[in-house]
């Protein structure tokens, strides 16, 4: 049949075609247990960006459960019991994953699960399932949060954007995030803070350098004060951190018959949470003010999270889940509950360690407890 | 006509067709004085890989001076006279210019002359032809060396190629380069020796910096050592040189988060020609010895050359062309005739200091000066 000639308005109108069936939403079926409630959340591929078929699923089971009420924030599913406890804790955990690198599907064996993801932290994000499912009456209200982005840049994070847009279903007495920490309760965690700092020199030709001024030359005591610097261990809030300050990358240089006449070190300060970002650079620029730098340029700064474990909900928590409490050195998203105003610890199966490897794997036997433990803490 | 059927061997053969015209070999009239003679040359654009029309231009020239043999080898051109004088002496000039940056043809004002090569080394190509086509007789023997590729990489420079394959063309007691040096003789060149000094270290997340070793940190006693290095300026044959050991290049850094494992600063020494290559590779060695350095990687080599001005022949030159005699502390291709065995000068009516430039330009009174100088040391 021949087309009719494309007159606008005079075309003849064709129904509308249907659309061709979506993809049907992966099931969760949260009776089951950890281990393999993982291996499934690990099956449903939710690498940054592609969170959507596993956000739906999450999303499709939590509101066949009647007890929860559940909001959804672009790939951010939140869901909450609303008892009216005295104190409400909040579960958290991103659903996305760094690439895929040949580890999946998922694999268990022996006890141990392999895949991507498994550890970092899909192993958390059955926990958190878990308990959703099978804490009804919980003694302190739950918020289970379900975020995108985490493992890409900052501001595509979807607590974030949860934090800058609906703060509200972020409110708590007490966050835990289900990151993995191989089943210890660390708390708060350090903040980093990267600066450029750039020498100032003269170009010359190296053969006749001293008609010029050596810029990388110039970035000696910079080398000398970092290679002498003595780190600090503060306390604060009773768990022991540990600082550092190392220059992470360092770049001089025109030409090889050209005396340079720049020279950038970047350090990276991680510091503990007894200071603010503002003291932190503060004291970048104390430790280098008699070093000729000609320029301090902030690159990068993340705020710390201070343990909070004094708090009631947490003292009761760490009491509850056992072990030691530790620092966290590195950053994590506790530090965006922190500046919410809600103590936040890590608390997850996973073991960091195996984060982002090709060889990533988890314990099953540590999803169990931990799901155990946070279970005895919310219905003691 | 429709063409024949092609079948080899039975087609009809064509008469071949005349190339067409080549173009004419420029036209070099050597009776011309030194500045109308570069300008001439100038003219005749000559950018490193085009020199073709400027060195037949050249051979062309010369050819027609029945006191000089002539010979070719590529871009290169060789003039030579046979009178059996005691002593040989090469005059030696590079053809080849930069790109040309708008200045191009040439134009005179108030005695100056603007242009491409000008100073770099047009004036001191037209000292030599006009050396070439007015002393038939000259009390040494002479030999006249145009060659190409002197301001690209060293392994296309036509000096270097004669010098690997037609050696006994550049045979001489004595080499005067006519490289700028303001009408004043140059002695020798310094070596130049650029190595990689590699430091090491162990990777590590920058949160857990303990756990690793920072190699950008590792480079800082090179630095130190750099930042108090006290230069030589040793006497050679008569001529004070002055040494520099710079970093030309520092590199190092993984991510912003990562202690970085490895860290490289690039040095370059340049040494007065008391030091063979190998000597000064060991002193840099030796100056670094105790600074934690993993491996030393030469990336360049390029050895000095003596000044020789204790040659007979070079000691005449001086007292000919007069002035005092200074060291030359850029690399030149002195060091090729110096790696010959035949000692040599730089001494040229152009000004280094505006070689390459947009507004390079010499001083014609130079180029007379400099004809003047050499003719009566050739004559005398």
């Amino acid at each position: 049949m021949e087309s009719a000639p494309e007159i606008p308005g005079t075309a003849p109108r064709e129904d509308p075609v249907p659309d061709p069936d979506p993809d049907p939403v992966p099931v969760l079926d949260l009776s089951l247990d950890g281990a393999s409630l993982t291996a499934r959340l690990v099956d449903i591929p939710s690498v940054s960006g592609d969170e959507k078929p596993l956000a739906d699923a999450i999303e499709t089971a939590l509101r066949a459960l009647p007890h929860l009420r559940v909001d959804r924030y672009g790939n951010n599913v939140v869901a909450r019991t609303a008892l009216g406890r005295a104190e409400r804790v909040v579960l958290a955990g991103h659903i996305d994953t760094v690439p895929i690198a040949d580890n999946v599907p998922s694999r268990l064996e022996d006890g141990v699960l392999w895949g991507c993801g498994t550890s970092d932290m899909k192993a958390g994000v059955a926990v958190q399932l878990r308990i959703a499912a099978t804490v009804p009456e919980p003694n302190r209200d739950l918020t289970f949060v379900f975020y995108d982005n985490e493992e890409v840049a900052a501001h595509l994070n979807g607590l974030g954007h949860l934090a800058d847009d609906r703060p509200d279903w972020l409110a708590g007495d007490f966050a835990v995030l289900l990151e993995p920490s191989e089943g210890q309760v660390e708390g708060g965690c350090q903040g980093t803070l990267r600066v450029g700092l750039r020498m100032a020199g003269q170009r010359a030709h190296s053969a006749r350098s001293w008609k010029g001024a050596n810029a990388i030359h110039a970035a000696a005591p910079v080398l000398a004060r970092l290679a002498a610097y003595e780190p600090r261990r503060p306390v604060v809030d009773g768990l022991e951190f540990r600082e550092g300050l190392n220059a992470v990358g360092i770049t001089g240089g025109v030409a090889g018959n050209v005396i340079p006449d720049e020279c950038t070190v970047t350090v990276n300060y991680r510091y503990a949470p007894d200071l603010t970002e503002q003291e932190a650079l503060a004291h970048v620029r104390e430790v280098f003010a008699d070093c000729g730098v000609a320029r301090f340029e902030v690159e990068d700064s993340s705020g710390p999270a201070r343990p909070g474990l004094t708090h009631p909900a947490a003292a009761a928590f760490v009491e509850a889940v056992g072990g030691e409490a530790r620092p966290k050195y590195g950053w994590t998203d506790v530090s965006r509950f922190s500046a919410l105003g809600v103590p936040a610890v890590n608390y997850g199966p996973g073991d960091p360690n195996l984060a982002h490897k090709r060889d990533e794997r988890v314990d099953t036997d540590l999803i169990g407890h931990c799901e155990e433990r946070l279970r005895a803490w919310l219905t003691a």
